[in-house]
C-alpha cells in the first residue's frame, strides 16, 4: 500500500525518535529502511539476546516487532504528534536461529487516533537465507507530543 | 488456583532454566517468587531499558510478561519436558514509570500439550505504590527436552 | 474494582443499546447483570449455535466475550458517547459443552478514549457446575454518538 | 505460499466438516473457495447479523475469520485428524458495511501439532467494491478425530 506522509520531514523525525530509545541501543537494533507506512529494523545475534537454547529470545522478537510497527505508524503522523503502543499480539512460528533478525512492518489501517500494523519477523542465517519466524498484529495510538499520561487515555 | 507439580524438583529445574536465558541477564531480571503454576519476575529501572520518554520500554514489559507466564507453565511440566512460547498478546494500560517492574503470572489452564497463562505487570514507584500497567494472555507448548525444532511443531 | 459511572442513567442506556443489536437476538443472548464497569451475558444452548461436535461454536463464545466487554466499557461512558471494538483476543481453554454460556466482563482500565476489558466465559452444565472455557482481552474506543466512521479513527 | 495436502481427499472432507457446523448455517455462511492451505468464506448481510448501527456485528466478523482460518488449516491435515481453535486475535479496521462479508484465510505456518493462519475480512458493497475491514491471527491444534476433550490439551 502507498501512503502519503502528513509531515514531509517524517524521516528525520522518525529516526530521531528511534535513536532516543535506550532499549533499542541495548538490543543493538538499527533502522535499516523507512518509507511512509513501512519500517524495517535489524538486530545482530549476541548471547546477550538469547534464550536458554541459544536462539533469539522471544522478548527480543517481540520488541523488534512492536517497535517496527510503531515507527511504521509514526512515519504517517503529523509533526506535532507522537504515538504509543496500545497492544500487540505475537505468534512465534519457528525458532529464531541465525546471525540476525529483521522485522518488516507495514501499516494496515491509519486512522486519526489509531493505527493498526502488521510486522513479520525473519531470522537470517549466515548464507542470507531467511526463515519467517514470527508475525505480530499491533495497535498504536497517536498522542500529543507532550503526552506523559496513560497509554489508553 | 492450586496446582500440583508433576515434578517435585520443579523449583530448582525452573530456576536453572531461567538462569540460562542470556537475555534475562541483559534485562537484570530476577525470579522473585515461584510456586506451582505461579511465577513473579522483577526488573529494576535503568536508562538501558527505557523508551524515548524515560519509561520502561514496551519490549521490556512484553519480555517480562512472556517469561513470567512461561515459567509459571514450566513449573507444572514433568521433569523430561521444557516449553516454548506459542503466542502472546499484551495490552499496555499505563506508562510503566517507576523504580521497578513486577510481572505476576498464573496458569489459567494446563493441558497435556498447551498451557495458557495470564500475566499482570505492575510499575512500582519509590514509595512502593504499584500501578497496574500491562496485562498479557499467552499460550505455551510443552516439548521434549531435546527440542530444537519449530515452536509450532 | 469499583467504578463510578459518568452517566447516572447508564443502566437504561446500556441495556437499550444491547437490545438494539440484531445479532444478540439471533444468538438468544441476555444481559443477566450490569453494574458500572461489569457486565454479564448469557446464552442458552441450541443446535443453531453449535460447531461440528455439538459444543458451543467458538464464534458464539467470541461474540459473547466481545459484547460483554463492550458493555462493561459502555457503562462507564458519558451519555453522549458510544463505543466500538478496536480488537480482542480470545483463548479457548476447554470445549464449551453445557446448557448455557455465561460471559463475565470487567473493565481493567478506563481511559478517556480507550477502555481495556477482560472477559471470562463459563460453560454451565445442567447441574449448574461451571467450567472456565475461555478468556478474552479486548480494547474498545469511545466515539461520538453519531459515529458512522472508522473503528480505528 | 503453495502447500501440498497430506490427504488427497481434503476438499470433500473439509467441506463436510464445515457443513456440520450448525452455527455456520445460522450465519448463512458459504465456503466460496478452498485450496490447500487457503479458505474463503462468505456471508450475505441480514438484520439478524447486525450490531446497533446496522453494520455486520463484530461477532459475525470474528466467527468468519476464525472459521476461515480453521478450514485453511484443516485442509492440510491427514485424514485421521481434525482441529480446534486454540486462540485468535481480531483487529477491526473499518465498520463492516455492505451486502456481504468475505473472509480469506491462509496458512502462515503448518506444524505437526499447531497451525498458524492469517485471515483478512472484506466488506463488499453493492457495486462490488471491497473494504478491508478486519484482520485476524489465529492458532489451531490438530487433534484425533475422536477428540472430545480440552481445546488446550
Amino acid at each position: 500500500m502507498i501512503f502519503t506522509p502528513r509531515d514531509p520531514g517524517f524521516e528525520q523525525r522518525t529516526r530521531e525518535s528511534f535513536l532516543g530509545q535506550g532499549f533499542m541501543h541495548t538490543l543493538g537494533a538499527e533502522m535499516s529502511k523507512l518509507t511512509p507506512g513501512h519500517c524495517e529494523l535489524e538486530i545482530g545475534f549476541t548471547d546477550a539476546l538469547a534464550q536458554q537454547h541459544g536462539f533469539f529470545h522471544g522478548g527480543v522478537i517481540a520488541s523488534l516487532a512492536d517497535v517496527s510497527g510503531g515507527y511504521a505508524a509514526f512515519s504517517l503522523l503529523p509533526a506535532d504528534r507522537t504515538n504509543v503502543t496500545v497492544e500487540f499480539k505475537l505468534n512465534l512460528l519457528l525458532p529464531a536461529q541465525g546471525a540476525k533478525l529483521i522485522a518488516t512492518a507495514t501499516v494496515l489501517r491509519c486512522g486519526r487516533t489509531l493505527t493498526v500494523c502488521r510486522s513479520d519477523v525473519f531470522a537470517v542465517a549466515g548464507d542470507d537465507s531467511q526463515a519467517f519466524c514470527a508475525t505480530a498484529l499491533a495497535t498504536y495510538m497517536a498522542v500529543d507530543l507532550r503526552y506523559q499520561g496513560s497509554e489508553v487515555k
